[in-house]
């Protein structure tokens, strides 16, 4: 069996973008829905409730963001107790509604600052963290306020469940230049970044909702999703055939 | 325990525009998304893929036709062979897009016809039915062609599971008329329809977005559901504590 194929972050791009043109159809909401609720998932998998309820959100302003707070909403659902950190709210009006989906359910949300003591209060009282601050279309440097951020979320030693590349890490190179986090659980959505074959934890992958033909189009060589899961772990033994 | 809540055709309605007003804040594409994996996970857990594989996933012009062409793009990524039945398919944009949906997963839709032999062709090779035709805004009578459709797919003797309220049944008196479909499994969505409670067989639920402001203000007393899947079982046990 062919190995998962990897992608640039223009081929990610140019994915999600087939995905939701006039033939893909699908809605922005449909797909963040899914993958938010692939990345609960898979904290929720690794992660129980009942060791480690307390789940501090980390959501950056873009897309990656909004799958955060889809996230955060289906970790309240399953009774975990989720806290937002959201440092600069994206603009789109889908991020806003998710945002408002959150308060709804009494999720807490740290008043934004420009101070560390908010993000660092709320470190010392959670046990997992979901970093959903960047995406694949991160680029390089990170800045303020996410520089200081990714510093306290490391230092504090959490475990740290990342969707998509972890925060701060190259989408092609990866960790290479060594700001990035170091998570212990990895959610790929659709299919793994490039920069994540250096990644050694658990390696999960969500975004069930491509077809066949799209998925025959780019060569995905997509793993098999088991039952009616929204969610795959990629075993190390998948791993070790890596292009 | 206090029992799970019968709903009204209008309460359930006043709770769905409720979800999606500025405050609740959810998009129709959200909660149909999450509807129809619901009700394809249901159907999943029911009927196994090597022993039912071919569904026959019949959609009524409504929100619970969208629902249908939801479920049947979930059951066609968790291996089934669904084929769609889709008379009077609904004019609103979402429903063209879910339609668009499953088409590009080259799930084949019945073409529309006023003879009743294509859906009895249909039926002939299939092995269960989801029935999505009907939802909580059906008033009686059942018309053209979902009439002789009704009556076709009873005669079939396939096994059933009907979305929300098993089609032709009053979503209030139920199935008092006697013109509706029996089926074998029924999945609510958000809370079960007055019209359900002489429903007799294996009955789920789903709609795992209700925050619990909107439980307790509406008295749903919705039961507790497990790890974090998207659908519950309502099991007889709470059932005969019927109010």
């Amino acid at each position: 069996m062919m190995s998962v194929r990897y992608l640039t972050a223009k081929l990610a791009q140019q994915i999600d973008e087939e995905l939701m043109n006039v033939t893909g159809a699908f809605s922005l909401d449909q797909l963040m829905e899914l993958a938010g609720l692939a990345c609960a998932q898979t904290l929720a998998t690794v992660y129980k409730k009942e060791t480690h309820p307390r789940v501090l959100v980390c959501c950056g302003p873009g897309n990656q963001g909004g799958d955060g707070l889809v996230a955060a909403r289906h970790l309240g659902m399953f009774g975990y107790l989720p806290t937002i950190w959201i440092p600069k709210p994206g603009s789109k009006e889908i991020y806003k509604r998710l945002q408002a989906q959150c308060v709804n359910m009494k999720i807490p949300v740290i008043p934004p600052s420009s101070e560390t003591g908010p993000l660092q209060n709320a470190l010392n009282e959670s046990d997992v963290i979901l970093d959903a601050i960047f995406g694949f279309s991160f680029k390089p440097p990170v800045r303020s306020p996410f520089d200081s951020a990714l510093a306290l979320i490391s230092e504090s030693k959490l475990p740290i469940v990342s969707v998509d590349i972890p925060s701060g890490w190259d989408v092609e190179k990866g960790n290479a230049a060594g700001v990035g986090l170091n998570p212990d659980v990895l959610i790929s959505l659709t299919a793994p970044k490039e920069g994540a074959r250096e990644f050694k934890g658990r390696h999960f992958l969500g975004g069930r909702f491509v077809t066949k033909a799209m998925e025959e189009k780019f060569s995905l060589h997509l793993p098999h999703y088991p039952n009616f899961d929204q969610i795959v772990e990629l075993l190390p033994t998948t791993d070790s055939q890596k292009l």
